[in-house]
C-alpha cells in the first residue's frame, strides 16, 4: 500500500471545497494533511473544477498546515493575503479576465480633536516611531481595529493615550495618504470629541507627554497647507463659525442583518 | 564539506537586515536559498538580534522562496499580510507588549451619484456577484486600487462600466461596513460627480444593463433606513438643497514629497 493509500483509504479524493458567489469554489483545510497527499487531491480537483467551469479558486491554510503551502504554489497557486493564522492563496482558472477581488488596501486611522472650555486643546508626544524625540506636540491618534467602528476607535484611542473619556461628534475631514506601511494606504480621520473628564493619566508605553495647550500655541509652527494646519484650521472653523462635519447614522443593508453607520453632513441633509 | 561550506564558504552568516524606525530589523530576502542553510542563518541570526534588545524581526519571501516558509514558520513567525508575489512573516523577540502594527483592515469602495439636466441618475445592474440577476438598479460602483485616489478611481470606474466622462465633485457620505470580505471591512465613499458625456457604453464583462432613470423612479423601492434610500435623500439635497459634501484639497506632509489629499466641507471652512 502506497501513502496515499494508507493515509485516505481512496486513492482519488476530491479536496472538500464550497461554492461561492462569483463561480468559483473554496477550500478550507483545516486537519493535518501530508504534502503527496495533498498533491495529489489537489491536482484531481483541479480537473474537476476545470470541467466544471469554475473561476477562481481559493485555498485557505490555517498556519499548522504550513508544510503545505510550497506545493500549492508549485501547482500554479499565488497568495491573495493572509493574517497572523492563516494564509489564502488563489488560482484563476479560465482565460478569461481575472477578476479576483483585491486584497485590503487600506488601514484606518484616526485623529481626536479635544477642546476644553478654555480653547485648549489636548496633546501629546509620542515615545515611539517617527515623531519619536521630536518634541512634536501632536492630537491623539492611533488605528482601528480590526471590525471597530470609527466612532469607537477614536473614543478608545484618546482614553488609552490620555486617560479622558471623550464622547464622538463627527468627522471633520480625512486624509488619504498611499504608501504609508508595506506599499498600503491610510485613511486618516480627523474627527471632533466632546470630553466628558479633564484629569490627564498617560500610557506610559506609548505616550512621552500629554497637556491641554492653547490652540493658538498648538499652530504656532505649523505650515500651510500642511495636516497640523488644516487640523487648527478645522478647530478654528468648528468653534468659531459654523462648520458642519459628517455625523453617524445608523443604516441598515439589504444584504445584512448588522446595521452600520453611514456619515453624512446631518444639518445640511435635514 | 557540508551543504552549508558549499552554498556559503563560511559556516555562520547572518541574514541581510536593515534596521526599521520602531527598534525591529527587515529582512528582505531575493536570492535562492535552501532551507538548511535559510535555518541555520536565521537562528544566528536571531540569537544576534535577541542579544541586541531587536524587537520586531520582518521577513520578506518573494513567492520564488516558498521553500524557506516553512522554515520561519517553525522558528516561531507568523504571518503579517501577503500579497500575489510575496508573503510577510514577523516575530516579535521581546517578552514586552506586541506593537506590531496591524495588516490593512480596509478596501476602499466608490459609488458614483451622476445626474443630467434632466434629473436623472445613472444606474446600472450588475451581471455578477451578490446583485446578479436580482433585477436591482444601482449607482456605478467600484474598488479602488492600491495607490489610487478615491476621486480618481470613481471616475475611472464609471468610464469603465458606463462609458461616460464624469468629473468629481465631492464626497457626500460614506459608509463602514464590516466582515465583508475575509472578516475585512468595507468604506464606502458616496461620490457627486458632473457628467462631461452622456451616451452610455456598457462594460459587457461586468455590466448587465446601463440607463439615465429618473431620480424618483430610482427611489421607489429604497427603504428607509437603507444605503439606496439615504442616497436618494442625498441627491435631492445635492440638487434641491444646499447640501456641502467634503472636497479635497491638496496637503504636504512632513514626512514625504508626495502631496496628498484631505477631504473636508470647504464652503463651511472658508
Amino acid at each position: 500500500m502506497d501513502q496515499l493509500t494508507i493515509e485516505n483509504g481512496v486513492e482519488n479524493v476530491l479536496l472538500p471545497a464550497i461554492n461561492d458567489d462569483h463561480g468559483g469554489v473554496v477550500v478550507e483545510l483545516k486537519e493535518h494533511m501530508g504534502p503527496f497527499i495533498f498533491l495529489t487531491r489537489l491536482k484531481t480537483s483541479m480537473s474537476q473544477w476545470t470541467l466544471q467551469g469554475k473561476k477562481g479558486v481559493w485555498i485557505k491554510l490555517p498556519i499548522h498546515l504550513v508544510n503545505l503551502v510550497e506545493t500549492a504554489v508549485k501547482e500554479g497557486f499565488c497568495y491573495h493575503h493572509a493574517e497572523p493564522d492563516y494564509l489564502m492563496l488563489v488560482n484563476w482558472i479560465p482565460e478569461t479576465t481575472n477578476t479576483i477581488p483585491a486584497n485590503a488596501s487600506h488601514r484606518v486611522g484616526v485623529g481626536a480633536i479635544v477642546l476644553n472650555d478654555k480653547r485648549e486643546l489636548l496633546v501629546v508626544q509620542e515615545k515611539n516611531g517617527i515623531m519619536r524625540g521630536r518634541g512634536i506636540w501632536k492630537i491623539p491618534t492611533g488605528i482601528v481595529e480590526e471590525g471597530e467602528d470609527i466612532s469607537a476607535g477614536v473614543i478608545r484611542e484618546v482614553k488609552e493615550e490620555t486617560g479622558i473619556d471623550v464622547e464622538f461628534v463627527e468627522v471633520l475631514a480625512f486624509r488619504q495618504w498611499h504608501k504609508v506601511f508595506f506599499g498600503k494606504s491610510d485613511l486618516f480621520f480627523v474627527c471632533m470629541m466632546r470630553p466628558l473628564s479633564f484629569d490627564i493619566q498617560i500610557q506610559e508605553l506609548e505616550i512621552e507627554a500629554a497637556q491641554w495647550m492653547p490652540l493658538e500655541d498648538f499652530a504656532a509652527s505649523a505650515q500651510k497647507p500642511s495636516l497640523m494646519w488644516y487640523i487648527y484650521e478645522l478647530c478654528k472653523a468648528k468653534v468659531d463659525k459654523n462648520y458642519s462635519g459628517f455625523s453617524p447614522q445608523s443604516v441598515t443593508s439589504f444584504f445584512s442583518d448588522k446595521p452600520s453607520y453611514i456619515y453624512l453632513n446631518k444639518r445640511d441633509l435635514d
